[in-house]
């Protein structure tokens, strides 16, 4: 090369929303919601239209993204089941390489402490400590969301709260999640009525300018180390409630209609039955709900933008824009009402398609800036993109995501995948599951996802597909349609080949086994040898 | 009850041969080898006769037996891939309750070094150690097979013979498996052609006489502390030479005919043509070598044998055998030229099925003396046996095997497994894997037997086929046959069906999930509440 201006990629900005839609974005033609921070990320890079997530809950959804394999094989099916001390994460593959790995924000990460006991795993410092975190240096880790009521020790951000005078076990939950009433009576954030009305904090004492606030810091006391930052805000998620003037900014006649049909509640899939009988679904159908709720989520998201802007600025500022790789993305959707449900955990793409924007500052990437590349990409494509931008070794052994680096070098791969898969349990749901009286270890929900087809099998129940040709919305369930078994049939079949095809042999590198008959033969083991 | 005669198990001696055919025992037909002592366990106890190993190579088949979950499950797929840090052990299971599990000989575990230093783990002692050895108390462990010239230190067995005078780098090798030329030189155990010349060294101190005198050492020191003892003899597993008078105790006229046909080798599976082209099957497919070989295999069993008797007697004297369960079981079979195939790795029943003999001393298992169980029986169905017999809980998240206690105890559970799975990978072999230009992460190959069928799938080939009714050798291959689609397709279905349902969420305990929803609402997490 002639010219040695061409940047190197130093660090990752990761950034994650949690529980943000993929269609609540103006880059992503949302028709009222404006997003422009987020859109110039659009904009200086490639905004992968067609993304998904491993998992419609955060937990399970995170673990993939934070250890680049499929839920089926880090075992964390759901939240709050703990991340087994067996699994190689995204930390693990860049911290021995000088690179670190830390976390603003939330991770859902759920520490293996009995895994830890069983091999005398000292948990309080060092490595230890990383493998209970995820791999995360917990530089500011926030996972947020307790209970009205609970006594909230050891937190940085209910600390911060307290010495900024809001004065509570959990302000948290009393002010940046709750509004005041006439009588100065606490309006909890967990009562979607209440969403309306404004937090009871300072917008700029909220949560989502807290979490900023700390990446700027974080990006400050690295200096020249290199580093992988996880920004993971907690909102959009709920409780959804906003501080001024957040709470006011849009109102009724600016949200999206529900996309759903009264023919989705004739002969109903009996798990999805299960879904639309719990509270959130309940609540969520009715237009009441959504009217108030769906403009406050809106709001959310819009903060989440201004603080974003406030955070580019910065890295314009220090110069980091130039030698970071930036990603934005979500854990997953939420329903709002869409085909009669709330919250997420199914398999439509409300809750499992996710935005997600990558810039590469390197002019490798200028050919694709502002493109939009409609591959079928995963969540669990990220770890490999990031140590691909970092010059890294990618241990195939562990990683079941490829790089996303050709597309935005404009090098499109000449094989890509067919299909993408997530999955979930209903175990945790007993609204579901006792209807149902299943196991909770036959609750096990797979969706494979072509571009043409939805298939979603359910065990010992009948399975789900759709046609996303013809029924792009979702709403026509063919799954026991007569006309459809030779599909159905297909996409079984992919469904077994997945399953199959899982990395499983984690604890030796493919090349050493490459290498192990030469070895063997080398130093005299000669079987059968007459 | 009104007698307290009935004792209690207390201990379990788990004892296991390695490479140690089904039929080569004669409680299990064999015509001419006599096996008293092995028999008078089957006599006292139950003999399950159809019982197989989840793989056909000793590391995998004994993670499995050790994990009490299938290869995929535990990842370990092939001889010298590490046991993931991750993974419970059957000493995991056992030593909080104040149980020792110690080995005495082979486990070929192999440790997970990476992992341990990925999350920072002492292994130099304690539970960190204990991992390395895949939850053994290593009391006297030993793997033996050494290259010839190799430098043997720190082994028991090795210093051992040096003492005695057995002077070598490599006493396992020069001594215990290798013979003497007329003038003194050594014959290599290593070559098949030496196999029928007597060992140099007194029989004593070969290799299971003294696996045999560990063992009475570790109970006689145990004392009254409830033990479990994994007592694993390295033969009848090759290097193929035995002590006088072993060495010389069958000849040609007594081994078992070769069960192979000329049809065989007609249109092989690609994988079958592999195999059969590697150095041991082409030695084992010509009578002179099984003429000389398949005598001293056969000496080295009944060697075996009559240390067997002598341990037994010993447990009889000391009174072990009131509160003992006794497994008598291997890691798999050997070929021996039948099929035209050496060693192991593929799916036969002469690689996968072993023998599997269980005493059960309590008055309970009375009624079962002596017979014989014709049910579809697992290695992994061990661990959750041996805490069953102890009265310990058996972690249902990580245990895919089932107890055998029913069936000891006259007590045949109504619903019991269909089929047995078998796995293994042969992209450790390259005279395999090399011609059929297949990645080392697609050359797996899983069995799947039901009591009429055996169906083995290989990745990117065509499957094998086999009718046990029809054809209980197992000489014709049906697995392209036109009129066997229909039973394929059903046997690829419920091959999928175990796919799906492997135990791969192993960090959190049924019971907790299905406690879960109460515990959410009762601590004020009320999602969607309007």
């Amino acid at each position: 090369m002639d010219a040695e201006t061409s940047s190197t990629v130093r660090n990752v900005l990761f950034i994650m929303a949690d529980q943000l839609r993929w269609d609540y974005l103006s880059c992503n033609g949302h028709p009222h919601l404006e997003t422009p921070n987020i859109d110039a990320l659009a904009a200086r890079g490639v905004n992968f239209s067609k993304a998904f997530v491993q998992g419609p809950v955060c937990g399970a959804s995170r673990m993939s993204t934070y250890t680049g394999r499929y839920v089926s094989s880090h075992g964390s099916f759901w939240n709050f089941v703990p991340l087994s001390i067996g699994v190689k994460t995204l930390g693990d593959h860049v911290r021995p390489h000088g690179v670190r790995c830390a976390v603003v924000g939330k991770t859902h990460v759920e520490a293996d402490v009995e895994g830890a006991a069983r091999v005398g795993l000292d948990i309080s410092e060092g490595p230890g400590l990383l493998a209970m975190e995820g791999g995360f240096e917990p530089f500011a880790r926030d996972d947020g969301t307790w209970p009205p009521g609970f006594k909230v020790q050891g937190n940085q951000y209910c600390d911060w709260l307290r010495s900024l005078g809001y004065e509570s076990d959990n302000p948290w939950h009393d002010y940046a999640n709750s509004a005041r009433g006439a009588n100065g009576e606490i309006l909890s954030g967990w009562h979607l009525r209440w969403a309306e009305h404004p937090a009871a904090i300072r917008e700029e004492h909220s949560e989502t300018p807290y979490t900023t606030d700390r990446a700027i810091d974080f990006m400050r006391e690295a200096g020249d180390q290199p580093w992988v930052l996880h920004l993971s805000y907690i909102k959009p998620h709920w409780p959804y409630v906003a501080p001024a003037p957040y709470n006011d900014m849009y109102n009724k006649e600016q949200i999206v209609p529900p996309v759903r049909s009264a023919a989705e509640l004739q002969d109903q899939h009996p798990v999805l039955r299960g879904f639309r009988s719990y509270l959130p679904s309940q609540s969520f159908s009715r237009d009441e709900v959504r009217e108030k709720v769906v403009p406050v989520y809106m709001g959310l998201i819009k903060q989440l933008d201004d603080q974003l802007g406030k955070l580019f600025a910065y890295l314009r500022e220090s110069g980091r824009d130039q030698d970071t790789l930036i990603v934005f993305t979500s854990d997953h959707g939420d329903y709002l009402g869409d085909h009669w449900l709330g919250e997420k955990e199914l398999f439509h793409d409300t809750a499992v398609h996710v935005p997600m924007l990558v810039v590469d500052p390197r002019e490798q990437a200028d050919a694709t800036r502002g493109t939009v590349v409609d591959a079928l990409v995963e969540a669990i494509d990220l770890a490999p993109t990031f140590l691909d931008a970092l010059g890294l070794p990618a241990a195939p052994q562990w990683l079941e995501g490829r790089s996303l680096m050709p597309w935005l070098h404009g090098k499109p791969p000449g094989q890509w995948r067919q299909y993408v898969v997530s999955e979930n349990s209903y175990a945790f749901r007993d609204d579901v599951r006792l209807p149902l009286n299943r196991p909770v270890d036959g609750c096990q929900m797979t969706m494979l996802r072509t571009e043409d087809w939805k298939y979603v099998h359910y065990e010992g129940l009948p399975p789900q597909l759709f046609d996303l040709r013809q029924d792009p919305q979702e709403l026509e369930d063919l799954g026991r349609s007569d006309g459809h078994a030779a599909v159905r049939e297909q996409l079984q079949g992919l469904l077994f080949d997945w399953f199959r095809n899982r990395k499983r042999l984690t604890t030796m590198a493919p090349q050493d086994i490459e290498a192990w008959n030469a070895r063997e033969l080398e130093v005299g083991i000669n079987i059968g040898l007459w």
